[in-house]
């Protein structure tokens, strides 16, 4: 058995995310004490049944109070209740780190209201599944994935340190990185494809009757995968765009030039156009299995 | 051991979809002899080393010749010059069926050239990977999928059952469709999320480079599934486009109004907007579930 790496652990938020830190936090015996929290109260009563916690509670204040890490893993739109209900309960020392998907928005919304005695270290593990809630949550979510950390300039290394062995002890490989590269980053590999897969799933749901019914008997043929992302949790969701507004518009400007490009070729027979745009793409599946995060 | 449903299949095309209706023909005991046809040296040859057929060919009227089934396996693109070195080869009474994604246009092309004594009977196994040739296939990649089949009006219902109990030895569901409604079809469940696919990567190989690498690093958190449809083979779908045009841009019409819906929501803040529409997605994904098509 290890060494703790922090005395107490508070998780804000028992969702997916939330629930599988919580978990592999126990299995890996990296924290001495974990405090559960969650305005929910069937995930709070789920969370009690599944053993997530040492504690359970409903007021972050009280779940915070004498924690060494607290962890927000709620969406990003309730991050400022929490952060002024958490801040006058914060002891002198603790580490306040998140796990949402935009790092700007974290540091402008978040930063502001955390005492001069806690220190604010952004977080971003890459790792999730289309559930949610509780049940969802699994203790090798983190397991050969990234976290990316985006502290602020100034913040003590030793502090991000310490965070960074958190992370490394759930099998994550962890990098820092400037948090507005960090937000164009995800635009790209993780908002515009979600926003692109609720986007087709939603055309098809608005299909004359006799083509959407079929849609489900015929997903094999690709549909699928982009009903499976389309799944995922959508107050998460909403407040990641929210948030990340202006990487996102760029990044799908970008896509849309782009696809009406393709679209142009299919309209003109241009298959040559066609043939070459679909050739080049397939480098970057070989990249992504050498790369073991296929 | 059942009793083959024909005597000598003969398969044009030995890529990922013919070399797995080889391999399964063979395990089910479906046809009494197996002839593969493939104009790539280097895939006959991996076609007689795995052993996938009794007979493997250079030329398509050498495999037909007495082939109580031939089965068309190769890009839609070929079909005009197969359907022409073909017909004069093929023995009264022979069904001829084919795979294609798209199933208007293989009755425009290869209807014609077929004749009188042979029977056109298309149909669309929907089942698939996103990795192409002879060491791709698997027995089993049929199996618990649909099959459809788009005979034209007078087909001769005694051979549709014949075509249709070949691909229910293989472990599929088989339905019948109109040839326009089933490119409808496809045209929402696999060409549109393919061609979606094959943009957004395309999208993220242009980008700076300092972005571009860490692409594949962070893959996992979403774009890994768009990376798997964009390395299917460019050949193939260059020829779904080109042969599914007016369904194809009609959905992608749909799509990108739905799209430029959401963008206007990102921009303007409008949350309600964002999250209306990622809650009713989520539904889809529960009936494919249900369907086992997961």
């Amino acid at each position: 058995m290890s060494m703790p790496v922090f005395a107490r652990v508070a998780i804000i938020g028992c969702g997916l995310i939330g629930s599988s830190l919580a978990r592999g936090l126990r299995q890996k015996t990296l924290a001495g004490e974990i405090v559960i929290c969650d305005a929910d109260a069937a995930a709070r009563a789920r969370s009690l049944a599944l053993g997530l916690g040492d504690r359970v509670e409903a007021d972050p204040a009280a779940a915070v109070a004498g924690a060494e890490l607290v962890v927000l893993a709620v969406p990003m739109g309730a991050y400022e209740a929490v952060g002024r209900a958490i801040a006058p309960a914060l002891a002198p020392g603790t580490i306040v780190t998140d796990v949402g998907s935009v790092k700007q928005a974290v540091i402008r919304d978040l930063g502001p209201l955390m005492p001069e005695t806690a220190t604010l270290i952004p977080g971003h593990p890459i790792a999730g599944t289309e559930n949610s809630g509780p049940d969802a949550g699994f203790a090798g979510l983190f397991d050969g994935r990234w976290a990316i950390l985006t502290p602020v300039p100034g913040t003590d290394p030793a502090l991000v340190a310490r965070v960074a062995a958190l992370w490394r002890g759930l099998g994550s490989m962890v990098t820092e990185m400037e948090p507005a590269h960090h937000d164009k980053v995800l635009a790209i590999t993780s908002h515009l494809p979600h926003l692109i897969a609720y986007t087709i799933v939603g055309t098809a749901v608005d299909l004359e009757d006799d083509l959407r019914q079929e849609v489900v008997s015929y997903s094999a043929s690709g549909f699928r995968d982009f009903t499976r992302i389309a799944a995922s949790d959508p107050v998460m969701w909403r407040d990641v765009f929210l948030n990340n507004r202006e990487a996102v518009l760029e990044m799908l400007q970008r896509f849309n030039e782009d696809l009406s490009q393709l679209q142009r070729a299919i309209r003109w027979g241009e298959g040559e156009v066609l043939e070459k745009c679909f050739t080049r793409t397939r480098d970057i599946r070989r990249a992504i299995i050498d790369a073991k995060q296929a």
